[in-house]
């Protein structure tokens, strides 16, 4: 650590938060270019443009006349802050694919390759980095995405950075975060709250007093949601296909920490009814013995990766489509990687309403009876 | 740590080898796929195909007819592992820019866009990551390459990783590191070893007893070589237009290290005669108070960013043309970035023929009398 990083009296990324460090980042870089007319004759001769840019969950560039556009997307995970040291290898590749993945999907994008770095201790087995290079794969060969590259350095703490780069359907209108518009309805997929609550059983987080303990069947049940997510590739796409009007992304911080920022970037409000978010029997049974309501966890939980969609078309328009695509598309691949998925694979995705966007800002919560209340939870910083 | 990963019985990775861990991840990931065919139709109707895969400085993909090929990259830098603590933060921002600016460039291809993912403990001042930003941005303005998105962690370590897209111009053959031949001069770009002595020289390496220190002058200019390294863009893509024989690699762990990769993805040899090979006057008057030779430092030193190429055709065909790529692009560019840059701006670019390829496999050392010798140097371990 250097003296200048340890000057006490500067401000520090901590005192920041990540939203805001972003938009400083995107200022710095955005600034005017000087210089750039030769070299920007250069590619454009190669046909590339940027469409869409920092803020959303992936960026998207034009690769040429004739090419699909390709959504970009990167995430660093960090042993202690993303994942804890003792995840299952196999699991931890597929979470960090998953999460990539998760991330092309709220831009409506098919994944088709991804980069991985991995910083790893001298002394981490052979045996490990060939588990968590074996489960980064079986969730790539649910879609045809393919490894084409990386890195392996020695680092102190395990760290894994994976880019991902993914095609749009040229037929598909991108949905950014910043389109939702008041009178359109807010939709999520599947349920919220199981991966948090899993990430708290996990950590051995106390149990209320006097009330019974999740069941092991649960129990494990939430934790697979936490260590193996599965990434709405399939309706990720067929909402970008079916809602031309949709604003999207993807829950990795929790509702609560995430919707706002569609709000934001979309300039209007949201009302939610926490009676109408979408929660899991084993959660609903889990949280029954648990410090926290399921509620909290699908607002504070993060790390579901299901999509937050907002469209004025009526579900006649695209439920169908959205909800079967997932089930449709892996059968058709013959699916046969995970076990419990195997049941999943017919299964329609659920899809839930929780509620509409209203002129105005910011995002309420609102009690069965209407009340607006404000919910607390177990919120997880990232600085 | 786990105590997976603390079983000392097992192999680990420090054993292993960088070359022989990437072969292995590129056996695990390249093993026989299941149930891949619904979707790979659904990747061929997007027109995504993978045309060079692990094991060159880039990977290249198609994205669709029309539109040239995509190569794309991705290095993890680790604080006390590929930089030093106190690295200039404007320059660690250069450098990580530069480390895969030239992966692109040995491949051929124009820099596009990056992503960028920086992990970094809480207390960085804000000022810090600003100073890193900027630096990077000051190298990609060069080739009008933006950063359209990344990821900001929290981490002990400081760790950039950086995955970098460019295109290939569709005139050009792409240059695998595989396709040296027998017969083919071996030529380089630059000067060798100018990095390596730097960080000697930062890293307060002893002088030899009784000889002269290096002059501040030319301590500055070796030092700079390595926190602020120039990527062979303008070269790359000039030699992937003008020599579509060619194979060609960048110089990032040395030539001692890099070129038997060339040699043994080939299939050939190289005698290198290391009278020829190309030092600049620093490293060589600097390497006269230093306990390596000048050579050393040129064959072990690394982080070069320099371009190692093969080629049958005849420098008249080429050599002018590759050799002012990088001053009239820069003169046309109107750059005025670093000063020092300005100067080499109207300086054609040295390239220097070290060797020629030849049947037979491994890489042999030759002193000037031509007896093979085996030089010894500072070597840097990934692991």
């Amino acid at each position: 650590v250097t003296t200048s990083r340890k000057r006490a009296a500067e401000i520090q990324i901590r005192h920041i938060g990540e939203d805001d460090l972003i938009q400083r980042i995107a200022g710095w870089l955005a600034e005017r270019r000087d210089g750039r007319r030769a070299v920007r004759s250069a590619l454009r001769r190669l046909g590339m443009r940027v469409v869409v840019g920092i803020g959303d969950d992936a960026a998207v560039v034009s690769c040429g006349r004739g090419a699909p556009p390709l959504a970009l997307t990167t995430d660093m995970l960090v042993e202690g802050v993303h994942f804890l040291a003792d995840h299952p290898p196999e699991a931890l590749g597929a979470k960090a694919a998953a999460a990539n993945l998760s991330d092309l999907a709220a831009v409506g994008a098919w994944p088709a390759w991804i980069l991985v770095s991995l910083g790893a201790p001298r002394q981490t087995p052979a045996r490990w980095v060939e588990a968590f290079y074996r489960g980064m794969r079986s969730v790539m060969d649910l879609y045809g995405c393919f490894c084409i590259g990386g890195d392996c350095v020695r680092a102190k703490q395990l760290t894994v950075s994976i880019a991902a780069g993914g095609n749009c359907d040229p037929r598909s209108k991108i949905p950014l975060r910043s389109r939702a518009k008041p009178g359109q309805a807010l939709y999520v997929t599947g349920t919220l709250g199981d991966a948090g609550a899993g990430l708290w059983l996990l950590r051995g987080g106390a149990a209320r007093a006097g009330r019974p303990r999740p069941t092991e069947r649960d129990r494990e049940r939430l934790i697979a949601r936490h260590q193996r997510p599965t990434p709405r590739v399939e309706a990720g796409a067929a909402i970008a296909r079916a809602c031309h009007d949709a604003a999207m992304m993807d829950l990795s911080d929790g509702l609560a920490a995430d919707l706002p920022r569609m709000a934001q970037a979309s300039g209007c409000g949201f009302d939610i009814d926490l009676s109408a978010l979408p929660i899991s029997a084993p959660l609903k049974r889990a949280a029954a013995g648990l410090p926290y309501s399921a509620e909290s966890f699908a607002l504070f939980g993060g790390e579901d990766y299901e999509l937050l969609f907002t469209t004025a078309l009526p579900p006649s328009k695209w439920f169908e489509a959205v909800s079967h695509a997932a089930a449709t598309q892996r059968a058709a691949a013959g699916q046969r990687a995970a076990s419990g998925r195997r049941a999943a694979a017919g299964r329609p995705l659920r899809i839930t309403r929780i509620s509409a966007a209203r002129r105005g800002e910011g995002v309420r919560y609102l009690d069965r009876a209407g009340k607006v209340v404000e919910p607390r939870g177990p919120i997880f910083r990232h600085f």
